[in-house]
């Protein structure tokens, strides 16, 4: 294989109670990358629509994971990347896991498919390490591996892809203000009671339990963060109202996609996302501030070739 | 229904990982209780074997539980209890949980099963708090429905039963010393690291995860628990001893059995069992102090009727 043109989804980080564990993938929301062989051993970015990205290639997550694997694989080509970005960077709906995991995708695939799935996820995090300061692989392994997927252990890295149930829908909102996942992190504390953690992890149980047995109550019901969530819902603006108005209108949950701003839904049918969609941009419509919203199924299987030779 | 004689199983609670909210039944280890029927509307307890119990209804956690139960059902009768105990109160395998559950599960019956599992719970943690002084829900959840469950919320309460993987087992040692729950909270401090707690619910969400898929790698990667057993461990004469015996045989994972003292290990054939069996009675041979050895399949039922007129 010689060219590629690829889809890297956007994800939902944490998923309330699985904070830094839990991840899931959007289906119509993304970015798309090409990647081409080259016979000069290098790697140039030559084009990148739909965001600021820095071109350098030390820089740019993308091109930080195609050097690192084109040099683990003592590769004899080099590649040219261009990134077309479907949604923001700052979103808290993981653009730069998008560009990480959809480069280690690319690379491999032009590399012969070299490495497995986990090795993947590993490289992707170094992208995110250089986007964001920090080496979390929940966003990037939603990517590479599709649908609900768990983090379970980072040493060794761990991955368990889950079930996603076939109703399951995605509505979101992005007010247009920018979060750094580094800020996000600063806002929360070192210690927490032992009685929150039981709290969480006891939801944490029971979102996957529900993911397994299609039980779309209990999902919701365990759709809770008591431990992230109280803090970081300050830095967005009426992120109660949101999250309650799309409660009202029927979803399982929602809260705060990855470290946001985005706020996340979950809803049974395309009925109720069609609902909670109206109901999320009401109550957004007079706070005067830009926002974008996004409805969609859940992503199944991860990063989709759309083109290649 | 006038007379019940059933068996309540002994459980394990927290599982490692799950602390307060995992737990599961033990098939050949438990109590025989009976019930009868009497015209006069009064409890008695008129026989306790196997264990130095209170026939005080008020102060016995299954005396308490039945005079709930018949004041709520508005009976015109009254009950006698006999309870033998097959395992020692104090070990940390549920003992006041298997009175508890198995009283609520029997006075139901003579009832016409007027309750649901989950009330049958509810009224079985009124004798755990008797009992413990705690009003916990891992150990009478797990008698009552028997197999692996997940105690997802307190308030309200919601219980999840999960599947139990036929080929575990359970290999457990009890050195016959007590140590009293209300002991072993005590020894927990009230926060924890925030860095903690996600280690944890990653592996509550794995070990639920790998009993869904019968996955028994990721369910013993998933048997780890750092919140809890790092303090409670020190209450156990040479826990860290056995622990290593048993997974040097060949155990999944090892850990505290509810509060302690015994030590549980969960397996994946008869021939590990046997193996872990084998070293763990080594490790503590010659410790100078008594022990009890337990090996025994999952009880995926629940509270069994032996007999009834």
């Amino acid at each position: 294989m010689d060219y590629i043109k690829i889809f890297s989804p956007a994800t939902v980080a944490n998923v309330s109670c699985g904070f830094d564990t839990l991840g899931f993938a959007i289906a119509n929301l993304g970015d798309e990358m090409t990647f081409v062989k080259t016979p000069t051993k290098r790697v140039d970015i030559t084009e990148i629509t739909g965001a600021e990205l820095p071109y350098d290639i030390n820089s740019n997550a993308a091109g930080v994971v195609v050097q690192k694997m084109l040099k683990d694989a003592k590769a004899d080509f080099g590649i040219q990347i261009t990134m077309h970005k479907g949604f923001f960077p700052g979103s808290g709906l993981g653009s730069s896991a998008a560009s990480s995991a959809g480069a280690a995708f690319g690379v491999n695939k032009l590399l012969g498919n070299k490495f497995s799935d986990l090795e993947l996820v590993k490289y992707a995090m170094l992208g995110e390490e250089v986007a964001c300061n920090s080496k979390v692989a929940d966003n990037v392994a939603a990517a590479i591996y599709g649908g609900f997927v768990l983090v379970r252990s980072y040493n060794p890295l761990d991955i368990v892809k889950l079930p996603t149930p076939k109703k399951l829908r995605l509505v979101a909102i992005h007010p247009q203000i920018q979060i750094r996942t580094e800020d996000a992190r600063k806002v929360l504390p070192d210690q927490i009671n032992l009685k929150d953690a039981i709290t969480q992890w006891a939801n944490v149980g029971g979102l996957i339990a529900g993911l397994y047995t299609k039980d779309y109550k209990l999902i919701g019901n365990s759709l809770e963060d008591i431990i992230v969530e109280p803090h970081r819902k300050k830095l967005i603006p009426h992120f109660n109202k949101v999250k309650n108005a799309a409660l009202n209108a029927g979803a399982l949950g929602a809260g705060i996609s990855g470290s946001g701003p985005t706020i996340f839904a979950l809803c049974e049918s395309d009925e109720i996302a069609e609902n909670v969609s109206v109901a999320i941009e009401k109550s957004y419509r007079n706070v005067g501030m830009d926002f974008e919203i996004y409805s969609s199924k859940i992503n199944r299987k991860g990063i989709k070739i759309l083109h290649s030779y």
